[in-house]
């Protein structure tokens, strides 16, 4: 038998160990890990790199149009393109319902794009705006069975919000499915109520945008959100969370054993609300939603990273040129309500939190992985197949050099959003090579693979998502008791 | 000059002090509290007696019609004669305005109700369900300055929930008015969803009210009401607390030092859900909400009473009769949502806590005081007029006898309820004479004065609900920011 | 009836009420508050001004020899001369044991100390430094029962010191006799260490006195001294408490149920460790143990005084003159372990809270007067003799100018020290004339009584000092099992 | 080249990840894991089979003399034997000094032992007892540097307990040399004071012991070891942690982003304080410190190790005869005090754990991985040579059938102890075949190997011991200021 692959002298680096050794890789899957292994039909050297699970961007809008219509800077060839050479290898985007529409048409809908551009493997959440009865009993269960295994609610904004009637229908719907709910906490009314309040006293600009999503809002959303889950015993992500209020909530809920999990994104460890207050529209570019915070929340987020708090770091990529396509669809002087929400990062992550945290001694490399990659895969029923570098799992395969200086700049980006964020950011450590199921996707500098290239990944069920199946606490005997109703 | 009336001989205590000495009345006003007074045109002998003010009930329902249209079973002629007999001698029930109505009609109409029939004093606070322009902008500014300053807003009931963003607006206003905000706090729609599922799986009886209202719902609600309060910076009260989360949340809330209140009930220190248990719809007299908790709770409850997390107790009086007009309107087999909700329990308030809080050691007799009544008049707008003994305060004084016996049964209660929810209870100590503006109310088991002979009250602006005016926290830089757009 | 003395039209305050109203005393004690009383042998008009009852200073150290051999620079003249020109009618001193000393012999001394010299009324606590079996069983007993009814003890102090096992016998003592104990909680160990570490590195001057002191010492022996409290349900008073880490620890036992109580001092809320750091030598006039913290401890001390978390702030008088009979008695050049620890406060206690507190909004009236007075009357078993002002109990008055300023300097101090740490403060509000026992002490800002006037005060048994007799925790089923044990 | 070994058609389980592999062992390594290998020298078929990494137990006690000379059951053959048959391939008993001994004569005391008896792997942490300057200047930083990168220190035990001075020169000493620390917290004046009362009362059974080994008295020191690793910035681990209040100090800690780590042990899962209850003295073969708590505890244990508060699950084997030689070495009717502390369980950890956590669902496999093997070669110093199951490890191999079941006896274990505390016990799955350094230790339940054919294991310093090396809180900008003394 011959590899078709064969990555040798470089240093193998999982969730929990490290080796040196040769990975064998045969049909797209690593058959091998070995001290040593003979001459495969490809062989690359990896001398002095690491060799990490590319990365799971678990969270990223690809070729979705916001509820309000704005339209997506990227599709599935430039989305996966620039996630490809930032050393992540798979992506999970939402297969986004507006109300009205069928779970089942949009599904078939995201195929289309996602299809004939990806240039990596790729699954899907769901995003639940209309949760109807159909949807609930019909076309979810079947889609869960197909791989769809997780979904997204949004407790704000207009044409996405659900009450919180509707999260218990689809709590109780995730638990006798055992699918993964995650969930955007913020409180909306409060969010309404300060935009009004601050454009009522000529308060427009795009800084304004962080003053109105308050982190209490936050808070409050991510503590009610907890409660609902806890009253049903299902287990609840959190995603992209940004406030020390929420990750207190989270942590505490984590403390008293509830199956509680949390998201973060680079946004909220390298922004800060001041890069809303940019001269003219130059805060636009960092508008999402919930914004970056302060210097403290960032010390916040890093320390939830470090403790097990948050269990996965995605980019949220949610990308909108700065010209009037995108985020400035409403004009130069339009209000900070009327700036499409979001940023790009599907590129920048992994090399950000390498450079920020692992070379900066904040986590370790075990921690790192575990981060971008393995529990990404098993939050949403990926592993073993990816999320690591074991015998069986799919050969995708990000091989880094710890030492490689990049300053980072627009025009290295491979997205199609014309800007960055981090312009400028000096980072060390950048994946020089990326396999994708055997395929060398990135090298040189070079996109290798064909549009269309990357494989759909039904998801399974993933363990994470079991409710817990009995009391929790001593402390609330009816903890849990609603999970009897359903 | 000649007092009117003189008490003597008796233990004066306040929330603070403790004195032996005379009591000297004239005009319906404390004019004198000396060692010795000359005798008054009344003399009245405690010796072996302690005089306490007169119980303040914060909160009751009187003559007042459930959002439903099941009529209250106690005018305010019964109402204020059975709370009188408990020794209590101001009652503050609610002018509740049903969607649609003016509350200046609201107002009138209950000052028609009240003026000819109450035999002691009275206050109103208001309930809002309907924050319209008119009434934020107009009607509630104009009647706070008239002397209702405190309003009652519901998170649940179909018919009387605001949502959050209406919350927002009140508490806004109450800011710029500076009145105090009572909130009944339960997650509106956890108890709608919990309902659904048991009647959908034929759980019918009075207990499954207390499964539905679930202590998690009462926690959620509790937490998210503070923190539209912080986010405002606008003092709140939590009204009849039940549940540990809640008191949790709000202890919490004081560590942190938001000027969060507390007022609870006899209903969580002396029943359990175990009551809603009984046989047939018995249990439909102890359906109130929230609704008892169990014996962990209760002593969660003592404790928050003991270490000043509450400030107040009350009856939270809703009188309705176990039989067709009331409890029963919607026959002998209506399910758990058609049961009115409510508890009588103006006159035993007083005694109940004496017995098992004084007479147990649990409190002190000055903390008995402040929580029936001096803290009350404080929160409200009222002290030193009521809730104290003092010099210039109205002569409302309660004549305990602190080791009579009395076995509580419904023969003796004097409200038009029909039924006690303490039925058999044993308590110690009981007023015996009760004084209002130096009238004698009550005396040798009787009622001595005239209906209609009550006051009504206006009430001042407390102090309790002046916003702390400063950031509160190093925790959270935005705190309070919320206020500075009002 | 002729009263001795009416002081008219001044607005009575206690912790609890106001009341516009004339007092009336004879024979020292108040006879009566009325609308109006008729001329009495005396008559002093308080229009405009606030009767407050006098100030209760419970912890202060006057006459007391340092462990260390450094003479105090106050005798009973000049240390209860300055209390009461700073409207403090009562203090409560310290009849400090040293090691091998019978407790007998020490009160014994200090009487001999006090009865000739006090203008003011006092009594003392007890210090225990060698808990031998005959202080605890013979001595302390006996004296209990003659009205010295509360000790403190130290965790740290080379010569002061007891061990924990130590602390659980005299907390079992105290349990048995229902004493109220003080306990000065800072780890001795962590404090040498550090010091010894700072000296080796050649860190001599006072600012490293700070240093040595740090929080997390304080926080540690709050908890352990809060542990050994709740082992055997004792109540326990924690004196001087300046660090976040003591304040939220207390906090907590008492949210918890246990009656654990806080005292604060002006220290911890007017001056930081940046006073330590003045030129020269002159740090060493803010050397005190606990030290001054940082501008953020100082917030939540404040917090604490707002929310009930600490019952009493008192001086902590520990006067040293600013030469080589005091802070400098180990030269010019001393290291800061060997300068006498201490700071003076008798005299500007009261009118520095009362401008800080009071008039910038921070605590109503009701809270200083129970900080400052009326709870330490009920901590040191002394109410209603003192600490109020109502029927009965003892003309201490302290009547207020509100609006007088006053600009704190050396000059106007009237105690032994020759430096005061808040040169240069302007407050608003000053006791322009304080009576004790009804006799004027202080009048046209002179002292108007004779040397030894003062009396010794026997204390009660108080209340606050009983054990709470039962399991407070269902977190523990172990709790204050040990009391069992006693 | 040819395997020595091949375990073939098994599953890989490791901390992170699951393989359907081979494994190929070669010279005592694993130098190939892959989806097929040639056939070996010998050839294990695993079908049916998990893979588990060996278990290391780094917390045992063997042929360790306890400080008031009772004699150890086990020697290094029965004892590492006995780890053997119940999975463990690795153990880190204690090296313990006896105050006046040198540790490096310790130290070569103990190899004395281990050399010709062990049959698994071992390394040794050091017991200090008796730190003199030679001990931390010279001793240990020489010993450290040839592998014995971990220390024990008791808080009680009359002849080995530090005070808190003595702890803050290791920890100290332990950051310069970045060394791990063990702790085992007890508070020693409240054990002691509460066994003097009890036996002043009589109270001299087994199940005394359990009640002075108070909650509260490792609840404090626990808090207390964390404040002093705290200040000078030490990572810090509390051994064979039992009571809920050590479990909260310790999560605490972690929230607020410090390296606290935690282990427990299967009798804080398994027994509780009614074992020391049984019959008779048979309490006694329960009796270890600190003692079984109560379910709740349990409970809140479990919770432990699911949320991630606990990193490692040991033994602490402490093994005593229940004769004349250990438990009863004070005769039949020894005070509770007088009986030798501690517990068999090196052979029934992991069997015990496995079922009751992976069977039941409490655990997932890789949960059971890190607690009971990879976590504790992590934090000694040992990965990734031992712990796992990678390319380079060595071939430390526990081969489980994870659906036999077997009923605990004595008869079955194979320690010299002559009880079991888990007598009767049902358990489901066990290690039939386990493999150290490639060499079949056990199968067919017989002991393969010779008596000193483990060999002793240097250990690396560990990256879990490096210090934060930065300020770790807002709260408070003291913390770890220590570190800049050291």
């Amino acid at each position: 038998m011959t590899y078709d692959l064969v990555v040798r002298n470089g240093t193998v680096v999982t969730a929990s160990d490290m080796s040196r050794c040769a990975v064998g890789v045969k049909d797209g899957r690593i058959i091998a890990l070995a001290n040593d292994l003979p001459q495969g039909s490809r062989d690359i050297d990896a001398s002095g790199k690491l060799i990490l699970p590319g990365g799971i961007d678990s969270h990223c809008h690809i070729e979705q149009m916001s509820a309000a219509g704005i339209v997506n800077a990227d599709d599935f060839y430039s989305g996966t393109m620039s996630a490809a050479f930032g050393g992540t290898t798979t992506v999970i985007p939402f297969a986004a319902q507006h109300r009205g529409q069928s779970l089942r048409d949009v599904v078939h809908d995201y195929h289309l794009c996602a299809e004939p551009k990806a240039v990596i493997d790729y699954a899907f959440h769901l995003i639940i705006s209309d949760p109807t009865e159909d949807v609930l009993k019909q076309e979810l269960p079947a889609l869960i069975q197909e791989g769809y295994t997780s979904f997204k609610v949004y407790l704000t904004y207009d044409l996405l919000k659900i009450d919180d009637y509707q999260m218990l229908d689809i709590l109780a719907m995730a638990r006798r499915e055992q699918a993964m709910v995650m969930v955007h906490a913020e409180n909306h009314d409060i969010i309404q109520w300060l935009s009004a309040r601050l454009l009522e006293a000529g308060h427009r600009a795009p800084k304004y945008h962080a003053v109105a999503h308050a982190r209490l809002a936050e808070g409050e959303a991510t503590n009610r959100a907890i409660r609902l889950a806890e009253l049903l015993d299902v287990p609840l992500l959190l995603v992209h969370v940004s406030a020390p209020e929420a990750v207190e909530a989270i942590r505490t809920a984590q403390t008293y054993g509830l199956k509680i999990y949390g998201e973060t994104c680079p946004q909220y460890l390298f922004l800060t609300a001041q890069d809303l207050d940019r001269p003219g529209m130059d805060g636009a570019m960092f508008c999402c939603s919930p914004p970056p915070r302060d210097e403290a929340s960032q010390e916040v987020i890093w320390r939830g990273l470090q403790n097990g708090t948050f269990q996965v770091i995605s980019s949220d990529h949610a990308p909108y040129r700065f010209d009037s396509t995108g985020k400035l669809a409403h004009g130069e002087d339009a209000d900070f309500k009327h700036i499409a929400n979001g940023l790009p990062g599907l590129e920048v992550r992994l090399p950000l939190l390498f450079s920020e945290g692992v070379k900066k001694g904040r986590l370790d490399l075990h921690q790192f992985v575990a981060l971008t990659s393995t529990n990404a895969a098993k939050l949403y029923g990926l592993h073993p197949r990816k999320g690591t570098i074991t015998v069986g799992a799919d050969a995708d395969l990000a091989i880094w050099d710890p030492d490689k200086e990049v300053t980072i700049s627009t025009d290295m980006i491979h997205d199609n959003v014309g800007y960055t964020p981090y312009e400028g950011y000096r980072v060390t450590g950048w994946p020089v090579t990326v396999l994708s199921r055997g395929r060398v996707v990135i090298e040189d500098g070079e996109l290798q693979v064909e549009r269309g290239s990357g494989v759909f990944l039904p998801c399974a069920l993933p363990d994470m998502a079991k409710p817990l199946g009995q009391r929790v606490s001593e402390l609330n005997p009816e903890r849990n008791f609603g999970a009897q109703l359903i």
